[in-house]
């Protein structure tokens, strides 16, 4: 496994490529596992040295599962802190995962699909993410990944509760399936409380752009299952799946459809709207533009404007965060550097056909 | 005189035309004189057919003393609420005189610079209004026509206070001047505060667009004389057309000229949004609008932006009030429906060069 820094390239993580099925309502899927070493203590209790161990240890085993492809390993403890930033804005490690100092490591394959951080809140947390609605496949890349370290690691695991995580939430299956949704309408029209209880109601959390304590930035929900214990892997992936998203992907295209036949003037003036200001304004802030990008992803996904095309606007949404923006200027750029740095760049980006 | 309704064309009034002096910071000058016909009570105390005898006198005096003008009357209590609010947004009327339905009514020059209110606060209420910086041209003519009544109707006097009306504050003279400024990049850079608090100092008001108790929409301040008992009318217009107004116009010059040094990305990206979503939006409230169009008029008076000329712009701040925009129509409209024919308008307005 290669030591040395992904070159980023001027573009988003692949994930975000906006292709897939239903990729005009979900943008990405992923599975996650959470997994322990059996013979260490959960994080909490563990101190400098067994971190030190775990490390050594995950990063060994990981490359002898990789399954073929090419992971890079990054000691987290050691990066300036806008590189870490610039991992959390690819949904690469958790904004937890980004701070601090302790010992702790991140194996990402060079198409960013697997990412595993070691050392977060369990041992390994191990997440496949793909363009689009594709649960399945990700799934079964998930656990042909795990099958591989599972013959590596001896992992924490009761017969009586299956694997054993630090958080109770993620005891059994140790499986958290999530989708990455763009609920624009449903947001628009304000039913997206609606889906929001109802979600609550089939045990799924509807988070923010970010997971967990983070807000819904530019109408993008993160749906995922609420508990493990107790179920089938194959049963809460199948629920999901098949229940829960295809729902939600129904009211949003319903929202969609709503609007343009009853309040096509509503619906044409934010996307217009977030078309004229991107490609007018000479400071842009971070929130802002994800709902500007948003909105005209919106126009775009349903024909009602001609500009740029969707990739292009799909990189923007990673591309325009603080440290994707300082990473293309090369160099530390403060608050209102970045609100310049970040209109000029989303201008020219779209001027691009 | 003629009753006949005014033809309005689709241009705003002559004083908004964006011409004289000072006229990228003053919009328009008036003088506004209150005047009592002796023998009558004040209106508050005033019946039906004194008020009725009142507007009978106006009108035959008024057309006596209108100076070779073509003045037309209007029974505002015969008028439809959408007329009678037309003349609000033309400031040919206050919001007052706009309401109810007291026997009053409006004397106004084909040009609309002289409007004549009778029963409003006052029996008479006399404004001369002129584009640009005019106070003197402005005084004079008002002047020439009080003397020119005067001789046809006794009015109100006391030889002690002077000249007696409803209010106090405008007993003695009776004057008022008044100037509409742009204020825009005060208001940017938040030094409107201080101008406001100086302007107190110098016993100046500063209002809203449509006068007391208004908001300042669209960066529109209407600057006026506090008070007018004991001072001669020329030592008051003296002091407010050499002093004052010169003083609040090298004000918001200089903060023009420190925006354009200081903030330049601050300055364009309020001009280009403003521009942008004035030409894409499909929904305009009233508000919104006078506030891009603020904007846009500071971009064109400081040479920052190519678009329609200033005329144009000028124009819009007029026409997209609500009574306008349904005469525009031919209809009544509803709120949303305004909304929409508003953008409509604008688009086609701004794309016309």
């Amino acid at each position: 496994m290669s030591g040395r820094m992904i070159q980023w390239s001027e573009h988003a993580s692949p994930w975000l490529r906006g292709e897939g099925p239903d990729s005009d309502v979900v943008i990405s899927s992923r599975v996650r596992l959470a997994r322990n070493v059996a013979g260490f203590p959960f994080l909490l209790k563990a101190g400098a040295a067994q971190r030190r161990e775990l490390c050594q240890i995950c990063r060994a085993k990981l490359l002898d599962a990789s399954m073929g492809r090419t992971l890079v390993w990054m000691d987290l403890a050691d990066m300036p802190a806008l590189e870490r930033q610039l991992l959390v804005e690819r949904h690469l490690i958790s904004r937890q995962h980004g701070q601090g100092d302790k010992i702790r490591g991140l194996a990402v394959s060079d198409d960013e699909s697997v990412a595993v951080m070691v050392n977060e809140e369990d041992h390994i947390r191990l997440q496949v993410i793909y363009s689009g609605m594709r649960l399945a496949d990700a799934y079964r890349a998930a656990n042909a990944m795990d099958d591989a370290l599972e013959k590596q690691i001896d992992f924490a695991f009761s017969d009586k509760l299956g694997y054993l995580t630090a958080c109770p939430t993620n005891v059994g299956t140790g499986i958290r399936v999530s989708v990455m949704m763009h609920l624009p309408a449903l947001k628009l029209t304000g039913e997206i409380e609606k889906v929001q209880r109802a979600a609550r109601d089939m045990h799924m959390a509807v988070r923010g752009f970010y997971g967990e304590g983070t807000e819904a930035l530019g109408d993008f929900y993160q749906v995922s299952n609420q508990t493990t214990l107790g179920r089938g892997e194959q049963e809460i992936l199948t629920d999901f799946q098949d229940q829960m998203v295809p729902q939600i992907v129904r009211y949003e295209q319903e929202a969609r459809a709503a609007l343009a036949e009853r309040r096509p003037s509503l619906l044409d003036d934010r996307i217009q709207r977030a078309w004229a200001v991107l490609t007018h304004a000479r400071l842009l802030g971070s929130e802002e533009t994800l709902y500007l990008l948003s909105h005209l992803r919106l126009g775009l996904c349903m024909g009602r404007i001609e500009g740029p095309d969707l990739q292009q606007v799909n990189d923007l949404f990673a591309l325009t965060g603080p440290s994707h923006l300082q990473r293309i200027a090369g160099r530390v750029l403060t608050g209102s550097e970045r609100r310049e740095f970040r209109a000029t760049f989303v201008r020219q980006r779209l001027s691009e056909r």
